[in-house]
Order: C-alpha cells, then sequence, then structure tokens
C-alpha cells in the first residue's frame, strides 16, 4: 500500500513525516526517533538562527544515521507600519506589564529576514541534509537549482490546488497539501487577503487531479485511520503535527500537551494575534481578547516580533492565558506516549485492515 | 465493504445518501432515480407546505418503490429585532430596487414557523414515509416517540461530537456529521453562537469513538475516493449534496449548476447574508457587498424573509450577483452526469480498488 515514490524519494519504511513544527517542539530526540522508527523526522527551523541549525543537525546526525529533514519559512514582502505597530503596542501593552514583560520593540525588516534565509540555506548546503521542505511561499529559482544540484529532496507547502500546481512548477519533489484541520501556522501564500480554509476531504482529490508530484496530506491526521483515508484520497503520504507534538519526546511545553490532551475538536480557533499570519491553537484569553481587533494587527514577522515577549513570559509562568497553544482539530485523538509506539500504533492498524 | 447496519436500517445497495436540499433541488426525479439505483434519495423539505410534501412523496412513490426519505428543519427559537429588521432593510432596499422586486415584509413567528413544523410531521406520518431526518436541532421527545412508533427510521445531523452524542441520546438511528467541507446550511445547532467547523478528517473519527449509532459522512464527498476515505475514518456510508446538484435529474438552476461547474475549491465561502444562518456557497457580490454588516443581520429565518425576493428576482433575472449559489468545497469534482452514471462510477471506483 505504502511503497510508492514518495517513501522511496525519502528513503523511509512508513509514509510517515513528523511535521516541521518551529519553536522549540522539535527535539533532536524527537527527530532522531521518528527517523529511526520508520518515519521521516523534520526540525521546525523557521525562527533558528544558522549556529543553532548547524548545532541540532549534527545532534540528530549522532542520533539516527536514517533520513531527516528540516523546514524554513519562505520570506515574504511585508509592511512595517508605524500606526499599526503603535496600536498593536497600546494593546500589548497591558498584558506586558501583567505579566511584567519588558517592551521587546526589535522590528525586523524584509532584509533582515532574507539575509537569515541565505544564511539558513547555506548551513543546509553545508550540512548536507537530505530533504528540505518550504512553507510561506516558493524560494528563487537559484536558492531551489543550488539545493537540486546538492541532491536534497524539497517540498512545499500548499493549501490550494493552485499552490500545488506552484509548487510542482518551481521543480519541487513533493507537495505537502495542509488542510484546514490543521494545527499552527497557515501555509497559505497566493492570494494572502483571503485564508483559504480548505478540508482535507475536498483538498486531496482536487489537488491529485492537478499535480503529477507526490501529495503528502496534513491537518488533523493522529491515527491509522487518517493515514489510510489520505491514502484513499490520492495521497502518498501523511505529515503529522499535533500527533507528536504531545510524544514524550517533544520539546513542547508540559502545559500545551494538557492543553492539548484535555481540548476538545470545537475548541481549536484561527487566530493572528500571535504571529500576524492566521494559524490555529486552543482558544484561550489572549485571542479573544484580541480577536476584535485582529485583522488590523501589523503582518507577519512583525507581530511574531511585538508578542515575543508576551509569548514566553506566559509559558515560563505556566499561564495558559498568554501562550500559542497549536493544536490541529482532532485533539480528542492526542496520546502521551512514545514517537515509538505511535508510529507502531498507526502501522498496525493500518496493517491489520489490509 | 458496504453491507453494515446503516445501509441495512435504510434498505439501500450502497451507502450513499442524497443530501436532502431545499429550495427545489430535490425533485421527485432526482429522489426516485436515486432510490432506484441503489442509494436513498431525499426530499428536502425544509421550506415545504404539508401539501407540497404530500403532494411530492406521492408522486415519488409513483416512481420508486424503494426506500426514500425527507428532511426537516427543526425549528429554534429566535428573537425578532425591529432595528435588526430595519438595518438589514435599509441594506437590502438598493438591491430589491435593482432588482424591481417588491418589499416583502412577511416576518416568521416562532409559533408560526413550530406550527408549521408540526403539520409537516403530520404528513410525514400520514404518508408514511420510511426515514425522516432533520437539521438546525432534534425534535422534541414526544415528536421521535411518535416517528418511532410508525417505525420510521430517523437520522441527525452534527458538526460536533457533542452534537453527535446528542443525536444518539435522543433516541435516533443515525447521525449525519457535517463536516466544514459542507456546501449550504451548517447544521451546528448547540453553542450557535461560535459557528463549528471541524473537516472531516478531524471529525469523523473523534465521533466514531464517542457514538454507536451509524455515522454517515457529509462535506464535500464527490466520488468513490471520498466514499472510500469516509470509510477509512468509521463512517458507515456517505451523504452527498453538491454532486447530486449537478446531476441531470437535479432542480437547481442551470445558472447554479454552471456556476459550480467553474468554480475552484477556495471560491466558496460561509455567509449569513441570505438566511441569518451560516452556509457555504460561492462567492458573488450579494455575500460579498453584505460581509461587513454579516453579523449584525437577523437571524434565520428572518433573514431569510428578507431576501427572499431578492433571490428568486435573481435567479429569474438569470443574475448570479443575488443568487444563493451553494456549494461544498470539492466544485471542481463536479460533474454534469445523471444520477445513475454517478452511482454507478463511484461504486465501481470502490469495488475496483477491493
Amino acid at each position: 500500500m505504502f511503497d510508492n515514490e514518495m517513501t522511496e524519494l525519502l528513503h523511509i519504511q512508513y509514509p510517515i513525516i513528523q511535521a516541521p513544527m518551529a519553536g522549540g517542539v522539535t527535539t533532536s530526540k524527537l527527530v532522531a526517533e521518528v527517523s529511526n522508527n520508520g518515519g521521516l523526522g523534520m526540525i521546525g527551523a523557521g525562527y533558528m538562527s544558522p549556529i543553532q541549525i548547524r548545532e541540532q543537525i549534527r545532534e540528530i546526525k549522532e542520533l539516527t544515521s536514517k533520513y531527516f529533514g528540516i523546514n524554513l519559512f519562505v520570506p515574504r514582502e511585508f509592511d512595517v507600519k508605524e500606526n499599526e505597530i503603535n496600536s498593536a503596542d497600546r494593546l500589548l501593552q497591558p498584558i506586558r506589564e501583567q505579566l511584567q514583560v519588558e517592551t521587546n520593540m526589535e522590528i525586523p525588516t524584509f532584509n533582515k529576514v532574507t539575509e537569515s534565509f541565505h544564511q539558513q540555506i547555506n548551513v543546509i548546503m553545508e550540512e548536507k541534509i537530505p530533504v528540505c521542505s518550504f512553507t510561506f511561499g516558493i524560494p528563487s529559482k537559484e536558492v531551489i537549482q543550488m539545493l537540486k544540484k546538492q541532491n536534497i529532496i524539497l517540498m512545499g507547502t500548499a493549501t490550494t490546488v493552485d499552490e500545488a500546481i506552484e509548487v510542482e512548477q518551481s521543480g519541487m519533489d513533493i507537495v505537502v497539501v495542509q488542510g484546514s484541520e490543521a494545527g499552527g501556522h497557515r501555509g497559505t501564500f497566493l492570494d494572502v487577503e483571503q485564508e483559504s480554509l480548505v478540508g482535507l476531504m475536498s483538498l486531496i482529490p482536487q489537488v491529485v487531479d492537478h499535480v503529477s508530484i507526490p501529495v503528502v496530506s496534513a491537518g488533523g491526521i493522529m491515527d491509522g485511520r487518517g493515514l489510510k483515508a489520505s491514502a484513499c484520497l490520492g495521497a502518498q503520504g501523511v505529515q503529522m503535527g499535533t500527533a507528536f507534538l504531545t510524544c514524550l519526546e517533544s520539546g513542547a511545553t508540559a502545559l500545551h500537551i494538557e492543553e492539548i490532551l484535555h481540548a476538545t475538536e470545537d475548541q481549536t480557533v484561527l487566530t493572528r494575534t500571535f504571529s500576524g499570519k492566521w494559524a490555529r491553537g486552543v482558544n484561550n484569553k489572549f485571542i479573544s481578547k484580541m480577536k476584535q481587533h485582529e485583522t488590523s494587527l501589523p503582518d507577519f514577522p512583525v507581530q511574531n516580533s511585538l508578542t515575543k515577549g508576551i509569548r514566553k513570559a506566559s509559558s515560563l509562568q505556566k499561564n495558559r492565558d498568554y501562550m500559542s497553544l497549536w493544536s490541529g482539530q482532532s485533539p480528542r485523538l492526542a496520546k502521551r506516549q512514545t514517537v515509538k509506539s505511535l508510529i507502531q500504533n498507526i502501522m498496525g492498524e493500518v496493517n491489520k485492515s489490509n
């Protein structure tokens, strides 16, 4: 059922990719365990410095000899509007005071973000990581050519048929198709004004009909049922985030994991509050408080910088109210278990019914 | 694969239910053809008078000896707020003038709606229709008992795990689980303030884990892939709307069908504009024009009455701008074909791979 182009390209036994969750979730142990157990571990490196990336790659190489991958955020032009920042700051200041956070005014610029992206790419090439995926867009032709010359397998992220077509046309090898069920940031990059939220039941077959590279299904998949359903819809594999986030090897905070384990499917919401990009997480005070101002908040990554101190302090103070509690729409299926048992359970379910 | 409790209860050969689309789509020919071809045809009777219902049931009985069903809207208390109606009217008046529609001021009351519902129930019992499904809530214990005494199979509609549990606890036989992908009205009835939009990939397995009655998967399912995927997730069958709406036997307007056949997966949107309840359809001028006022429009069915003339005139004038172009999220998979060929294609695909 799963000896396919995708598993062959990625040199993996099972069609399971661990989603590259940014923000410290993808510890070296998590990534390596996934790869050691037949899946593809991925580093969520979107916010990481080149030095951190190099260190983690080397650490993982000591823990596994299998393929693993890394994910980067593709920079896109963003506006830095003084008035938006000022009004966001006015809303955030009382929260900063409550949590005793210093005002963080380091506003990113597009040039700086782009420079950092190219440094990330350089490390990836130097370290010869086997797989690299991208979110929030498609890198330039030059970057894609450089990476392909090194035989790095490239994966793009799409939320619509048109985005999947662009990923294929850019020369990437695999397209990860993110349904509306997915937790964390939306990968939408075309027509970002109108956030596209298409469920996987609709999205996968429509994408499969329009591209010829392997399609990976992402969003709300937690067990063998989701993997089998994805295969029926035409996907060659799955990328799972929340299911790995609650694993024992994950770097997510205990509070974040607890929140997911106790959430229901209708308690995750989409919000721009944390970063300026739409993302799905368990509802909390911060999200509901900011809801009415949501669409006038600064763009990513400006808003992300503005809330950085708040998110950090809230997490350190074990205060769920202001943390980004990313989760997909299937929290009822989340379990606290080892990576090994998660993967074995999935494949056991799949094989049982074949 | 599909000899299961659901197909047995409904006396159908294939696990395919034609969604009971209201507003003239479910012609007697459509309903009968679905049942004659091994599925379950359903009358969308939400807006129909008792007399119309009786006539259509009798008409269908002449076209098929197989099981078929009917769907009713469960009345729920609604507010009739003068100020909301007045401001909605101010927004609608220029459109009425443009389309040369008379102002329709027949505002429904809860008592009248409830009375009409009970008349509909009476006809259903008198005509001994084999299957009855409900949307927007759960009827009273008395109604459920009366219908069950007549051996009518009852189906409820749920959009969350909690709603599915309520459907089961009410004594209904089957629960139709509506994912965020679904076209037309959302069936949400608990906590209607927060519209729950969970994708089927997440929703089906979480519901299946919490109820023991058969689960039917609804939303964006158009072909054998969706049926197989639904089965993998734990559903015993599917309910398909858009796929039947574009069939040759459907009563949908030619323009509505054309709009679906030319739409893409990211062009359907959720709107309260037409009826006061959230519903998914192809985006158009009316939806975008009213978007900024959307949350302050009157409740269903008040807003539905206010826009009735506009919708009707727009449709007669073949003007897509103000029509309700209901569609799920898979319009790229829609085809103009007979019911027979739709069902045969689905089952052909399913059997091929087994």
